[in-house]
């Protein structure tokens, strides 16, 4: 434990996100999601446990995570759309959207394979407790001046 | 880098600050220290790069990590004599002794060979860019509650 850092951002974790640059990108993913597999192809070799719901993680990741703000023309935080009603958010994404919004930033919506697809060039996987559906979030790392 | 986390704290610096108890002990070392063998055999296994002073690396870990408050009658902060004028703390210590009090806390003197043996028992050893000669302090790692 350390000062000032939520302890569900578990030790390896925190060096991960230390180690994370500009542009690089982290995914939040639910407890339903392929992690293990998508932790293999992750730049960090396997995904990393958060003991808590991933609008949590998304919360405590961006107190210490900037978010992109060089490329606004390309989403710098993506969440997924429900396959039966793309139109509306589920219920995770509807809180994650309030966490990010808070932080001065958008969710874009995408769709579930283009999801996967985006997912699959993440510096690491942050694999959650989380039980709602579509409690999935990718982020780009932004720049600390 | 992260946000509010001084970025001479290294991802992995990061990683085992995290990763230390209540009890466990870190030791910050100057540029001459015999740190790369000390660091293996430290609980880490190797030793870890601060790139700054001493100094600034206690200022930057004490904001990080507590200091243990359990045990008053064991110092929880030491540093080394001078040899010939072991009345006198070195530059860098007498530096230190002002930065841990503003923690709260005091240094406890340690002659030369005794600092080596109990910087033996550390869970890291952090070798700094410092050039003042006896730039080398223990710390003990209190709770966070």
């Amino acid at each position: 434990m350390l000062n000032g850092i939520d302890p569900r951002i578990a030790p390896e974790l925190l060096h991960a996100l230390a180690a994370m640059g500009h542009g690089d990108q982290l995914t939040i993913v639910d407890a339903n999601y392929p992690a293990h597999t998508a932790g293999l192809n992750s730049d960090w070799g396997h995904c990393l446990d958060f003991g808590g719901t991933s609008t949590d993680a998304l919360q405590a990741i961006l107190t210490l995570v900037p978010i992109d703000q060089f490329d606004r023309e390309r989403p710098a935080v993506k969440a997924m759309q429900q396959v039966d009603a793309p139109d509306t958010p589920a219920e995770a994404v509807a809180q994650a959207i309030g966490i990010v919004r808070a932080f001065g930033h958008d969710i874009a919506m995408t769709e579930r394979f283009a999801f996967y697809e985006a997912a699959a060039d993440s510096f690491v996987i942050i694999r959650t407790q989380e039980r709602r559906l579509y409690g999935n979030f990718i982020l780009r790392k932004g720049v600390i001046e």
